[in-house]
């Protein structure tokens, strides 16, 4: 067979499934039309899509969300079920090169959001294939990527400016998060000079994304550390129901969601301005922030119920503050105990945390459970991949975390890494890659 | 609120769900019942079941298996979409601890599988809960738990007989897997006295059920290793779809299904007799054998297609042998190239482990991808956790691993771990424990 470049394109006889691209065409059909170097085989394909290879069950494996777009998408986007994120290391030596990274990644992005293959699709026996293949049979999965840029970017350990971005770096970037207690970071799994999150429905789809990012990003950028979440730990979706952490509560509770528009304006999207100037090429951009928490689930375990929900502040099963009502119900620091303590502990999670302590600040969190298996003592090695999106982690994110140190589940649990990006905002139409605003002239 | 003690029970105006237990309760409604004194706060908690917590979407999260029957489930169950496998060393002392061991995660096994707490439920404010509650708010999810026997549970690496089993050691069970090339066992993470393989279509399920597991062996057994998967690699199912493995193709195309039922019984299930009157007890048993076998992506991605293809011995969309026709077309190994060479390469994966290459021998294959992240490298730490459950692993698995040292496919895997456990047979009704007929004279 010759090679052979064919596009996205609609076989001719082919009803277009919901919610694929405008082509209607799947990475299936695409394939299996290519292989046989027209679409006369791709009836022998067509059908299988949803239920097949283990995806996802068929409504949320069709679903799928545009790339471009005021905001990336990943931030607002109801929380899928897997996450698969991967921090990368420049190796290319020039800002040329870095924006060939970035218009690679943004193509290939684009076209798997939408349940295609990484490219237009070359396929010739002698050459390797563009897409990896192992998601062939699977929809979108509702898959969303989402690129964001460390402060080593800019400006790296040794204070290089490697590609001239150095006076573009955000303020709210440039600092680091102060060293907290109870914290054992490992520089080597945190931070990074880029971030790729993938977030799918079926952990196949998410790995397939990164799988083939990485692929394309050979000789421009290396993998740094990788970290797999499931089962969001927050819902973000306006009718997502608050789901449970390791320790078995809520969590959540009080996060933002993706459909509160003015809070997220104030406390999730960059605006013009925030960065005094330089930084505007970040409006509509968020930054996410992303430590590891272990959760000691042993010793958790062992503790009588009313310990756990003192930590908390809440009731374990229904969510309600320890002061009454229901999940939603606002807790009432003032309620005391008979003997005239408070009802809510003022050490406990939700005394501390919670927006009404910390001048009205909410987070869009947006983390996953982690389990990374067992560990030598045979402790379960588990816990939270904790994300929020802030508008700017020294107001919304770095004075929560120096509370938290004072928490009475902070003795359970042990920070591991410590991870800061920003994520520009989205693509407008015409603009060709991810972060475009970041290379070019200020207005 | 003084300790109770309550069981599950039906709430006197709650309709039972479909697919849960006779008594049609949920974890959620035995603790809200448990945790109010009664059933007044059931109905708070009634309805968000399916759709609470990022499950599963509802139909297969709605889904439960018996836990009791011929055979242990999660054999020839359809494979779900998460795998979380846990071996244990035993710790306990004598036969009768060990016993308590298998008796208290019967009754924690045949709770969970039907989506119920871990236990009949002890709520006290004073107390650590019974169950460690994150799946609360979850439904069953297709889960299921399958216990197995190691050899050092028999006789130790040592040759002690501590538990007074060492003569119904099966014979099948007592010989090493031989070494084989291109392997790099661990032993710290191959073997073990006990294994627990929890599947379910939500991971967090399968994580709920290893984790109380786990803590009821405290004491009794510790973790020896653990190994998750996702998006089973065979489809066990009748109308399963052959999913894709991380190297794009379609994998397990040749492997038993769960309702062939005469190939079961030839190469699945042990039948009386088998292990020479010894191992009667495993009579409706069988053998777990599992490989993690790394898969190196980064070079193979790079291969050209032809070598791929050549390298399976298959189509890489279609997954048709390459002597042509479709997925469930027989391999024709006599058709010869113009040039005279085979169609199908001799080296190849489906010529060397086809079963009319292996004396009709089939396998009923149920592993998983599993991905552990990065590695230092930034190369992705990924592959296959193969799972096959087969008769006698003598005569149907250890001869295909032989044969597949000389498999081309052979050169882009290393494998690390190997591990194969008795699966006892499933509990009859009136049996307290799995394994039961292993503690019990022989009739």
């Amino acid at each position: 067979m010759d090679p052979q470049t064919i596009g996205p394109r609609q076989p001719a006889d082919a009803e277009p499934p919901a919610h694929t691209t405008d082509t209607g065409v799947t990475r299936r059909v695409v394939l299996a039309g290519a292989l046989a170097g027209g679409v006369g085989a791709v009836a022998g394909f067509a059908g299988g899509r949803a239920s097949a290879g283990g995806g996802a069950a068929p409504g949320i494996g069709e679903l799928s969300y545009p790339f471009r777009g005021e905001h990336q998408q990943g931030v607002t986007t109801p929380a899928q079920q897997q996450m698969h994120l991967t921090a990368f290391d420049v190796t290319a030596r020039d800002r040329d090169s870095l924006i060939d990274l970035l218009t690679a990644w943004t193509r290939a992005a684009e076209n798997l959001t939408q349940g295609l293959p990484v490219d237009s699709m070359r396929v010739s026996k002698s050459a390797p294939p563009d897409d990896t293949g192992e998601a062939f049979d699977l929809p979108a999965a509702g898959l969303t990527i989402t690129f964001g840029f460390g402060r080593t970017l800019f400006r790296d350990q040794q204070g290089r400016d490697r590609f001239g971005l150095g006076d573009r770096l955000p303020a709210a970037l440039a600092e680091d998060i102060p060293r907290m207690a109870a914290e054992k970071i490992d520089p080597g799994r945190s931070g990074g000079d880029l971030v790729v999150q993938a977030c799918a429905e079926d952990p196949l789809v998410a790995l397939h994304a990164v799988h083939n990012l990485t692929r394309i990003a050979f000789g421009w950028a290396t993998v740094r550390w990788t970290q797999l979440g499931y089962g969001r730990t927050s819902s973000t979706g306006a009718g997502q129901v608050t789901p449970r952490n390791l320790f078995g509560f809520k969590d959540g509770t009080a996060s933002l969601r993706g459909n509160q528009d003015e809070l997220l304006r104030d406390f999730v999207w960059v605006a013009e301005g925030d960065g005094g100037g330089a930084a505007d090429w970040m409006a509509g951009g968020t930054y996410l922030c992303a430590r590891k928490i272990r959760m000691t689930m042993e010793v958790w375990d062992e503790l009588p119920l009313r310990d756990q929900e003192n930590a908390v502040g809440r009731d374990k099963i229904s969510g309600a503050p320890l002061s009454g009502g229901d999940e939603s119900s606002a807790p009432d620091f003032t309620a005391r105990t008979p003997g005239g303590s408070p009802v809510i502990p003022e050490a406990s999670h939700v005394a501390l945390m919670h927006p009404t302590r910390n001048a009205g600040v909410q987070m869009l969190r947006r983390g996953y459970n982690y389990t990374d298996g067992s560990d030598e003592l045979g402790r379960l090695d588990a816990g939270l991949f904790f994300i929020a999106f802030v508008r700017d982690p020294r107001q919304h994110f770095t004075p929560l975390l120096a509370r938290m140190q004072f928490d009475l589940l902070t003795q359970y649990l042990q920070h591991l890494t410590n991870s800061v990006f920003a994520i520009p905002p989205g693509l407008a139409e015409g603009q060709i890659y991810v972060g475009q605003g970041l290379f070019e002239d200020p207005v």
